[in-house]
């Protein structure tokens, strides 16, 4: 009996450090061919050069879809076709406008930007009084008597102290999502928020606000983290200060759009589907490159890859260029309720949406199987730097799938520089670089070619 | 017994424990100072826009010196002094000239710089048949009767494929640092070298070249990548193509410069020194912003924030602005026997020169009392993104030191871009972040501030 264990021991060890090293091998050659090609990152200067800013609803979005459906179908997916879904159609309208005049009338122009979904002004703009506040708790303890009529400065900083700017960002978020109901629901006229970035830069970062429905919906605005310190420092000054805005903010009929769905069939189990995606829709004030025109360019590079070194998978790998997850996820939603419908059996759905920058690991939403797998993959994939593997979040567009029992994953990027880009004029092509895009594309292979071998 | 032993252990539980504590709150202290401040942002835009390129020997690099010890006193270090050494004295002179003549008698031009140390071309320049090699060894095999009274051009890439990015310069050092004494040997009149770089551009990345004294002198050129491939070719369509090349670097007598050096006195061991340093030099085409300006303001940010947090350290901490890395180490080795002179005892050495990028760890050369610390010390690191400890390297300036038994560190960063810029006209202010630059500064302090409480 000892003797068959030590046999069957001895095997298992042999087969499964064979595996390792067919796997280390396969990786190896993704990476190579990730590093030495700039398809993706040509296509990624396309998307942002040749169509640019796309927020869902808009002609920009559209000619996104059209492109990326050409790209994957020129890269040789098996199939690839459009999902339809409904969009809000909001447009920004003009550029904004906003200032103080000072005593001697000049005015003092501030950088601004409606945050998105935002009503426009009066034609007229709006000129009013203006309240500092720090936080919505500030806010509720002012009350109607002080805010009444006025425009409501929320200016509590994304705290540059956090080492993950993620983290910077959510404690000061609600103040851009939910600050200009708030605002009104104490009868202010107009809301400014203090950009949602850990520096100090002209750059107004735009970015959706939700209204209550039962409130009026005020004008809600974006102002840069350095003119939010210039005005702070006026009304420090003279707290009866003035301040104009304008906008003109549209919003029309919803209309139709699309997410883009490539597959490349698995040779095994080819009803059984693994995600790999990102969003396709870009808010209209920047290019989309960290946001997300990498991701959309990183999903296709992984396809790309797998054609080129011939890998077959055993299960169909689905690429997903997702609409609209800016606004509303009508397109995640779509997508969802269509495998829900279909009752289409899925292994796993992986999403990059973190900007291009130097992958560092996976975080993951799943159960002590992943835990077990990312422990025996790990002395592969520290060999790229990939040694974070963190429970609890995968990504937005794929969070709809989040009841249908597999793991969702999302690529873990550093996350110094995201908010120098994020929502804002700065997130152009120049700011990424090859090399920590296609760090990405390798990675968010790597995975899916070891999910695709084996399971959980 | 028994009793005793449990109390002992409860004991070093409770006061390990709370020096855990301690140190966590300290750390965080020191991450929260660098992620909020701006002094060393801007002193590195002051060397980088108002001094500028700066090779040992000079006016800028003296500038600089002088630059340096004055804002050390500012950031009021207890002594600051300058440490003689002599320098080369290496002067590019006037841009350099590259094309090759198409048979139109067009000129196609090329960006090259002369590398480091390079004499000069004639006035009239050189004009000369062209051979490429991709390494020593080709050249070797081709011998004196194809190289003779030809231009050598060595064309072996840095391999983009590492996932390492100092891997790929390593491996393709050779032919910029020997490449033209070695195609002197056989008589070539000039070499070219394709630039240290895993990216196509259109900079030269310039560096130290090393003629061997018995062979002739020759003219010495890195040509940019993009350049190199086009090179290329040409002699693929058309091997009697000529080159032209112009350069009129010299070298004059050697002169006199600093090591700038200050000090924060140990309050327990003031005999006892921690180093911490980063190389002033830069070399002239670039602005020395990653190499080594980060390194230098990162040194005085250590300072700095010892100073703002008001820590006392046990040894005495002395912050070094080395001169003369890029040339011949003139500064280090000063350093060096001054030392062994005196005969001073040191704790440690960290040295900054890998840009300013996400710090990742540290490397290290010393036994296993280093990586016991670094055990201990992993789950605070941990929190700031700091979990490489790799044996083996530390710093160039800092290696001067490696004879005398104590442990020597370097910061250890993210090499994705960093050769983007090193040693090349994109080195510049613009290229650095803020928030990698301080993370660099706090990563330094938080293990002096180990070191110096823990020892070895």
């Amino acid at each position: 009996m000892k003797k068959v264990i030590l046999i069957v021991v001895l095997l298992f060890t042999i087969i499964f450090g064979k595996a390792q090293n067919a796997d280390s091998i396969h990786i190896r050659k993704i990476f190579s061919e990730a590093l030495t090609d700039y398809t993706s990152y040509e296509q990624l200067k396309y998307l942002c050069k040749q169509i640019g800013g796309r927020i869902a609803g808009s002609k920009q979005s559209l000619e996104a879809v059209y492109w990326a459906k050409a790209e994957m179908e020129k890269l040789g997916a098996d199939t690839v076709y459009l999902q339809e879904c409904k969009v809000r159609s909001w447009n920004r309208g003009a550029p904004e406008l906003s200032y103080v005049k000072s005593k001697s009338s000049e005015k003092l122009k501030f950088q601004v930007c409606a945050l998105g979904g935002s009503v426009g002004t009066p034609i007229a703009g709006i000129t009013a009084g203006i309240v500092e506040v720090k936080s919505i708790d500030e806010l509720q303890k002012l009350g109607a008597d002080k805010i009444k009529g006025k425009v409501v400065f929320f200016n509590r900083p994304a705290n540059p102290e956090y080492y993950n700017t993620f983290m910077a960002y959510g404690r000061a978020a609600d103040q851009r999502v939910i600050g200009a109901s708030m605002a009104a629901s104490y009868g202010a006229v107009a809301s400014v928020t203090r950009s949602l970035t850990v520096i100090k830069h002209k750059y107004p970062h735009t970015g959706i606000l939700r209204y209550i429905d039962s409130l009026p919906k005020i004008p809600a605005f974006a102002i840069s983290t350095t003119d939010a310190d210039v005005l702070s420092g006026l009304i420090i000054k003279d707290s009866s200060i003035q301040i104009f805005l304008k906008s003109s903010c549209s919003e029309s009929e919803e209309v139709i759009s699309y997410n883009v769905i490539a597959e490349l069939k698995g040779c095994e189990n080819p009803e059984e589907y693994i995600v790999v995606g990102g969003h396709l829709d870009a808010w209209d004030n920047g290019e989309g490159a960290h946001d997300d025109g990498a991701g959309i360019v990183q999903t296709m590079e992984v396809l790309r890859i797998y054609k080129k070194i011939g890998f077959r998978p055993k299960h169909t790998l689905r690429f997903i260029a997702f609409m609209d997850e800016e606004m509303a996820q009508r397109g995640a939603r779509k997508y969802a309720e269509s495998v829900a419908l279909k009752n289409e059996k899925h292994i796993a759905a992986l999403e990059s949406d973190v900007g291009a920058f130097l992958p560092l690991g996976f975080s993951y939403v799943g159960g002590d199987e992943v835990a077990k797998r990312f422990e025996q993959w790990k002395p592969i994939l520290d060999d790229y730097g990939l040694n974070y593997f963190l429970k609890g979040y995968s990504g937005v567009d794929i969070s709809f799938l989040r009841d249908r029992n597999f793991p969702l994953f999302g690529l873990m990027c550093d996350s110094q520089r995201y908010f120098n880009y994020q929502h804002a004029a700065t997130d152009v092509f120049e700011s990424v670089f090859h090399r920590e895009l296609q760090l990405g594309s390798a990675s968010m292979t790597a995975l899916i070619y070891l999910i695709d071998n084996y399971g959980f």
